[in-house]
């Protein structure tokens, strides 16, 4: 039976916009029989993707919004590899790219300890949607960000274990600092990034980027908490520090919210 | 005639194979008239997306690999402007994603304050198509590689200007350390990472990332310099440093190369 087994695809939706989808990732799932989705797929990614597709394979929806509770995480490579196993072809839907906070490492251990072949089909990644939709570079010689840090807020260990005096070292030197899944401990994060970076150092905030949802908040990082909170932005929302985010418009799509420091900018 | 004017789109050719553009990106540049592409950009990936397109718009190659000196910028930024301006659809392609190490700052700023609209389309960044080759994670929470860092080799003062100490100080909390175009200075910068790394930290090396010229490397940061000199890898090629690269199962396309800590892998 091996021998007709199909490899196991991990594919990322991308952020959220349909159209950032890529070719291989759409022809990947319209030929997939059974797919298991994360719930940070964008909402019409699948349903775009699979438009004309008959018949439709089989969509169990798996995963959970951030949080520090653990995920059935063993119960969905379970699943991958018994689905796998029956000779599906499976794919592993996650929103943004499988190999950026998206457990691709766990997954393909799992899925090849079975004896399955596993290919990743990457995606776009959320913050890098959302520094699309604002017009700014993750880095940007000119105000010297010669690199992005890419930093998860909430880790295995207790929503700690993440070394934020490094992270703000590394910031201080002038590298973009884009925080994942941390919106939640914003408080906690501001307060360690400010032993290194200034108050007024730039922020930009996206939610739902790529979306018709996507709202966008302009603060520094002084700021940042009280605008975060007044504003009543949640999960998913990355917020994107450094001073590549000076110098940007903001664009954001559905225009329903653009803060400069505290000021609401009517649009 | 302002109003007539098409916003200008940069858009991200990905990391080489021409199935890893976004359905957005064959949708601009299959609209275009005028595309001015990066010497980044993978043979196969706009013949591609200009299958069956006619009358096919103009190309002009522009932009240069790697190295310090300085490049035509100003020239690529006026050409884009005076093209928009005459009321072409202009697209800029490049190499993997316009928002990593692209310059996408400086050209919005030049296009903008010529009075024209820009739209940045995402890609997938060249060295996540190296990680998916390789498959393995840029973050991976079993081995507390709890982010990733993404340097330039070069920057815009003198080839140095990168502050290797703080990127070394963060890499050692556990973070994955992503080196663009660092291929031809890795003598210096592994000299000094390797005042906070271990000489036995795992190192991966992708070069030609998704293409049919894909290589692959596996090495230790001791190890690395002469065997980046023994292989003959050269630009463009991107290390991934960090204990994320250590499970990896080396899985690259063409398969022309695998060498595990000094030892040539058959395959």
């Amino acid at each position: 039976m091996t021998h007709s087994l199909q490899p196991v695809h991990l594919v990322g939706a991308g952020p959220g916009d349909p159209e950032l989808l890529t070719l291989k990732a759409l022809r990947v799932i319209r030929a997939a029989t059974v797919i298991l989705v994360d719930d940070l797929v964008g909402e019409g990614v699948l349903a775009s993707a699979l438009d004309g597709v008959a018949p439709h394979p089989r969509i169990v929806h798996v995963g959970k919004r951030g949080g520090c509770a653990s995920t059935p995480q063993e119960f969905i490579e379970k699943l991958m590899v018994r689905e796998a196993l029956a000779g599906e072809r499976v794919v592993r839907l996650k929103g943004g790219d499988p190999l950026v906070f998206g457990r691709a490492g766990e997954e393909i251990a799992a899925l090849h300890a079975a004896g399955l072949e596993v290919v990743v089909v990457n995606g776009i990644t959320s913050a890098l949607g959302a520094a699309a939709s604002l017009g700014i570079g993750w880095t940007d010689r000119r105000v010297d960000a010669q690199g992005v840090l890419l930093v998860t807020g909430h880790t295995r260990h207790d929503c700690d274990g993440q070394d934020w005096d490094a992270i703000g070292r590394v910031a201080a030197s002038g590298v973009t600092l884009v925080v994942y899944m941390g919106i939640t401990q914003i408080r906690s994060i501001v307060e360690a990034l400010r032993r290194h970076l200034p108050a007024g150092l730039a922020v930009a905030v996206v939610q739902h980027a790529t979306t018709e949802r996507e709202r966008t908040l302009r603060a520094t990082l002084g700021g940042l908490v009280d605008l975060v909170a007044s504003h009543g932005i949640g999960s998913p929302a990355v917020p994107i520090i450094g001073r590549v985010t000076e110098a940007a418009r903001v664009a954001a799509r559905s225009g329903d919210l653009a803060v400069d420091g505290g000021r609401m900018i009517s649009r």
